[in-house]
């Protein structure tokens, strides 16, 4: 790396690089040197997106720095993790000094928020990309795995679905597009707390980045079971439900970030830690034996096809 | 990702995912799940190579498996860390059946070589670039910064220097050329064990990736030190002496992934490791008071001028 690439590190990512007591090494030698409390187990996740792929070429940079810090923090919350640590490695076609102080200051805000310092990084040039590689840690044996959902365990979905997907939709209709379900796709929350909160309570759990049901579905591979869901149930915001005509767009929707989760908990338990991290939690089915996912509206089975979800006709 | 990405993921790099002592959960969850050992820190590094700016655009995949692997390793290597685990962040242009089996059977084999584990992975369509993050351990307090240089320390490099310039010189003259000099560039070799074997007797270590001279700069600003080195000193491998006229464009060469660092052991104490890691190890200086690099040739002052090191006139 130039003398040219340090410079622009140090002056646009220092403030991200505060010490923390888990940090003994920041950015600007080989490695970073990270201390890992005793007792804790490393969840560590890596997360690419490139301009065009995972966000519009012309995003602005507060978006790019925003969903690329949820995308990342949301592997973490995935696994009930508290943030630890984050390297960056960005690509950028050339050296845009006002594009790289408003990505760098949402970016260091996102991390101040949530307590994570950046330890380390590269600066390459070349198409937009950026490739975060996020550290947390957890009592050591309880990371919530997506393999452990068991037979009668309920299912449970965080907050609303479908609506980043809405609001990319809308974004690409018309790039200056600005109301709450664009704001859902361009700022998504990562439920890091609520994770946490689900550690001994959650059985199994992912995070909501292909779409519900694809999400799910890999939850129930990874735990050899199937199950019932009641797509009525399924949390759809009222902005959403103003613009979609079906719930299975929503159903379909990725980047959303909210937690899907199996639980054998009473639903006392799941109410009460939704009223202390203040995030809704809808009771969306059930863990069967089996494989695969059997899908009801109002107690109706449903089929699934190209189009997504349709009634027997 | 989708199913067919997780597939891919699934075929090509399953074996290089072995289970070891420090992995709690591989691939397949939102994060990877490590144990770092009580007493350890770990050592964490980023680096992105990009087709046509970090290896040529039509490199076989042998050579950008072994030069992203180099480039990775190396950064713990410097740090005198013990490989952990990785992750490695794929963009490919589409997906190639051959390429990604001749990519990820030589990225398997250097894995298996040095023990570390992939644990964890994200591919994404677009132009061709890597981005490897590793994780190294080493026992707290004994990793090997770049500050910790002192005056009358002596200065030492490892290997050859400027073999690998050399290589990529005559690899864009002809891309099928092939000598001793193509491999050093095309198939470097981190200096893992010599790393480790550098704990609690280099004072300050950097690994030579922009160049002998760039990256000595790079550490004793770190130390807040000068130094002076004697440049008939600088070891050259003979194949390379055949092919330069000065040995300015070996100082300058990057990519060679050798270490420079900075000892108050004996001289036998420096041998000995040397005998043990079979790495040939070369006293190129000392470090002094001040700041800046004062090159000799054979007790010569030298100039830096843009055209390299040259005489006094």
């Amino acid at each position: 790396m130039s003398q040219d690439e340090f410079a622009i590190i140090k002056r646009f990512f220092a403030t991200m690089s505060e010490m923390t007591e888990g940090v003994v090494q920041g950015p600007g030698d080989d490695c970073a040197i990270l201390r890992v409390p005793e007792g804790t187990e490393l969840c560590v996740s890596t997360d690419t997106l490139i301009a065009g792929v995972h966000f519009p070429e012309l995003a602005p940079p507060a978006m790019v720095a925003q969903r690329t810090f949820a995308a990342n923090m949301s592997d973490l919350a995935a696994m009930g993790a508290t943030p630890h640590s984050f390297v960056l490695a960005m690509t950028l076609p050339h050296v845009d000094e006002d594009w790289l102080g408003r990505f760098s200051k949402v970016l260091g805000d996102c991390a101040s928020e949530y307590g994570i310092p950046l330890v380390g990084g590269n600066l390459s040039r070349g198409p937009l990309s950026l490739t975060m590689t996020v550290n947390g840690v957890v009592p050591a044996g309880q990371a919530i795995r997506r393999s452990g959902a068991k037979v009668g365990d309920e299912i449970y979905v965080s907050g609303c679905v479908g609506d980043a997907g809405a609001g990319l939709e809308m974004l690409e209709e018309n790039p200056d597009s600005k109301c709450y379900l664009v704001d859902r796709y361009a700022n998504p929350t990562p439920r890091i707390e609520l994770g946490i909160a689900l550690r001994g309570v959650a059985t199994a759990m992912i995070d909501v980045s292909d779409g519900l049901l694809a999400d799910l579905m890999h939850l129930l591979h990874a735990s050899a079971v199937g199950a019932e869901i009641e797509i009525s149930r399924v949390p759809l915001s009222a902005d959403l439900q103003k613009r979609i005509s079906h719930v299975s767009s929503a159903l379909n929707a990725g980047d959303d970030y909210e937690l899907c989760f199996t639980t054998s908990a009473d639903r006392q338990t799941i109410e009460e830690i939704a009223q202390e991290t203040g995030v809704a939690l809808s009771r969306i089915g059930e863990v069967i034996k089996g494989t695969g996912l059997q899908a009801y509206d109002q107690g109706q089975p449903l089929v699934i096809d190209k189009e997504g979800y349709r009634h027997f006709q």
